[in-house]
């Protein structure tokens, strides 16, 4: 029961453990020697599965993140886009619901004059990943080799794909394991684990959105910033031009969400049109861009550019030719009700008074949505692009006795049906307006 | 990555984990589920590992200490002896440098009336456990089956043997564990791994000697009266009788820690002679079994019987009956030098100077005796049992220069000669003496 003796060199995984157990900080090659011998199958699951809960507890120093956030990073390929002609930029949402920014955004900033190499999740919570609402334009491709992606890169300025195998496979054998052990919640393992599928994608600009309230993993400002502060220090510490925006998860985004109905409202975004706090939170998200990678000098040019361009339809066409290049169908963008997957069933849920709205609560909005048949509780469970949630009132909306206040979209009547009560009680009504919550809290440059 | 949503009312083990990460307290049945899920094989090492670790960080109240061992115990066979016509009583020491009490006390006991089920552990630490000493007698089987095992306590009023595959089975998966993912210093789990094994020998009365310092576990008096209490809180929850001793393991006790050395001290004592602590500490545990189990009505009566049963031979007496019970060459107890196993090679220590001993270094004689060949650093390892140190100086004692200060046996010369100055170093020799410190730091009743 005794300690190992000091003069037993060989350095054990568990001293390691101990180590970090005992509140000690790791050098960065112990850190690298783990994470190697774990993505190599030579350290046990759960020796890992015990350093993580020991990060829990401990934390990391941001040396410590960094360390581990490359050991995960060069676990697989990493791209390389040095001597690309556009400056290379992207954005990283941690998830809320009726999120479709990236699907706006990505051609946006690249009609603006950067390249966007965007590899994008599925989702595995309440709603789909961006790649889900992409595979629900038909003939979508997201499985594009590195040679295709690069080159749907160089002619249109982005492109949005799915990750390999090869893209951090300690990362994903990582989070497997947290995922049964109790340790997602920790901020450098979630640190290290959107770090290292977000770097490898070689882009030498970051923007983030990290979502905060109910709706999103990080319940309070508070968790928000932490983690907000740990990936801006932590990919500052690998070389990358990075900014943070934390944004109100607390109620829905946007009028819709699910895979189908959130393509058209991006469309509808990109036609200079749509909800007020989609536009402006990818306009905010873009500018964040398009500043740090120096293509406007300012934030009042970047509104100003980027603003146009939304209006003008620059940043359609370049959907437009996103999706043309990765074998999408694009008579969705002249006529997306025609051309993406239909429901079997559709229904409005009536306002059951007359008032003002003043809440849309994400969390339930979320769990209606992935009930109705548009998200995931498993990894491989499928999902109905069709199904989900279009229409949504937004606070600040008055509404009358037996108005919609959204309409839900199911396989089946029955299905949509049994949701009448829980999609009814995600919204609010009230007598009287209350004052709006800003939509952005807080913006870490 | 959002949680698990409530309406999944399936019980996870992942949401036991998280739910003492959170510090929450788990109910027994959801800690007896998940033990006997890990023991069947059906919870796997990474989700127990997790656990450890939660477990490490939040620690388990007493009742969670209970249900831990009582599942822990449960997963293997159990003793009974009610109807015994003995009081049945032991003693658990949690593990020192020179420690043969239990060679000692187990007949004394005996002696005195009580039946003693002693299943005793091998060393894994600096040096040999009970099993390893035992077994330095020549034919000594440690390997009894249930009936032979109770034949011998029958016959003789104690018996000491090994721990069987089917006693705390899921003790033995965790501890490996443990071992492996820095989850061993934890209180509640160090309560339920020595519980759940001694538990299962069935005895009414149980005495615990916790020792504290550089040679042992616990180094300081409040770690060890932390895990005292936990033993004894958990064993009365469990309906035992229990008291604990905090005892000094700065300094080696008695004048040898090896094998076939402690079988030749411990018959000393039981000869009426032997170093004073080794007595002492004997004398002090052996009778808190009395005391309990009722046999003596007071202290004093407890330590003049002790005694008497030392000096006179009767406690010795048990032991030949025991050791022939149990297959030994009885001879060892006539001429110990003789029967035991002979070292390859024995080497004095001088001293370097003329002084008195003020201090003998427990931890660093236990890396001698450890590396002479006497103990293990895996569970498989082989031990020397003629291997070890004898005739060892103790604090209080004055030397001259050239005096032996002990004696080194191995397997053969040069493997004594290459210890010959850390040997040295564990002794300190001052110009003056030092008053000598308490041997019982504490006793819990």
């Amino acid at each position: 029961m005794l300690p190992n003796p000091p003069y037993y060199s060989r350095v054990l995984p568990q001293w390691l453990i101990e180590n970090k157990r005992d509140g000690r900080v790791l050098p960065p090659e112990e850190i690298r020697t783990f994470v190697q011998a774990y993505a190599a199958g030579e350290l046990p699951d759960y020796q890992m599965a015990a350093m993580a809960m020991a990060i829990y507890f401990r934390g990391m120093t941001a040396a410590e993140t960094a360390a581990l956030t490359d050991a995960m990073l060069h676990s697989g390929d990493v791209l390389d886009f040095a001597g690309w002609p556009r400056p290379t930029a992207d954005k990283h949402s941690t998830g809320g619901i009726g999120d479709k920014i990236s699907l706006i955004l990505a051609p946006l900033a690249a009609s603006a004059g950067l390249a966007v190499p965007m590899i994008s999740g599925r989702g595995l919570g309440l709603t789909g990943g961006t790649l889900d609402k992409l595979e629900a334009i038909p003939g979508f491709n997201t499985r594009l080799d590195n040679a295709a992606f690069r080159r749907v890169l160089a002619d249109t300025g982005c492109a949005i794909i799915g990750q390999t195998d090869r893209l951090a496979p300690a990362d994903r054998k990582l989070y497997a394991l947290r995922d049964v052990t109790g340790t997602v919640p920790s901020i450098p393992l979630i640190t290290a684990s959107i770090l290292s599928k977000k770097l490898a994608e070689g882009a030498a600009v970051l923007v983030f959105d990290v979502k905060c309230g109910r709706g999103a993993f990080m319940r309070t400002p508070e968790q928000a910033r932490l983690l907000a502060a740990s990936l801006l220090d932590t990919s500052r510490a690998m070389g990358r031009r990075v900014s943070a925006l934390i944004t109100n998860m607390e109620q829905a985004l946007g009028r819709t969400a699910g895979n189908a109905v959130e393509v058209v409202e991006a469309i509808d975004v990109l036609q200079g049109r749509g909800p007020a706090d989609v536009r402006a939170l990818t306009l905010a998200l873009t500018a964040q861009m398009t500043l740090l990678a120096g293509i406007h000098a300012d934030a009042g040019t970047a509104a100003r550019e980027l603003t146009a361009r939304l209006d003008d339809g620059r940043a359609l066409e370049v959907f437009r030719r996103m999706v043309a290049a990765q074998g999408g169908d694009t008579r969705v963008l002249d006529d997306p009700l025609r051309h993406l997957p239909q429901p079997g069933a559709s229904l409005d849920i009536p306002s059951p008074c007359t008032g003002h709205v003043v809440f849309v609560d994400a969390e339930k909005i979320g769990r209606v949505v992935l009930q109705l048949g548009a998200g995931r509780c498993r990894t491989l469970d499928a999902i109905d692009p069709a199904a989900g949630i279009s229409g949504l009132v937004q606070s600040g909306e008055s509404v009358v006795s037996g108005q919609p206040l959204m309409r839900l979209h199911a396989r089946h009547a029955a299905l949509a049906e049994s949701l009448r009560a829980e999609a009814a009680a995600a919204v609010e009504i009230a007598a009287a307006t209350r004052p709006p919550e800003p939509l952005i809290l807080e913006t870490l440059t």
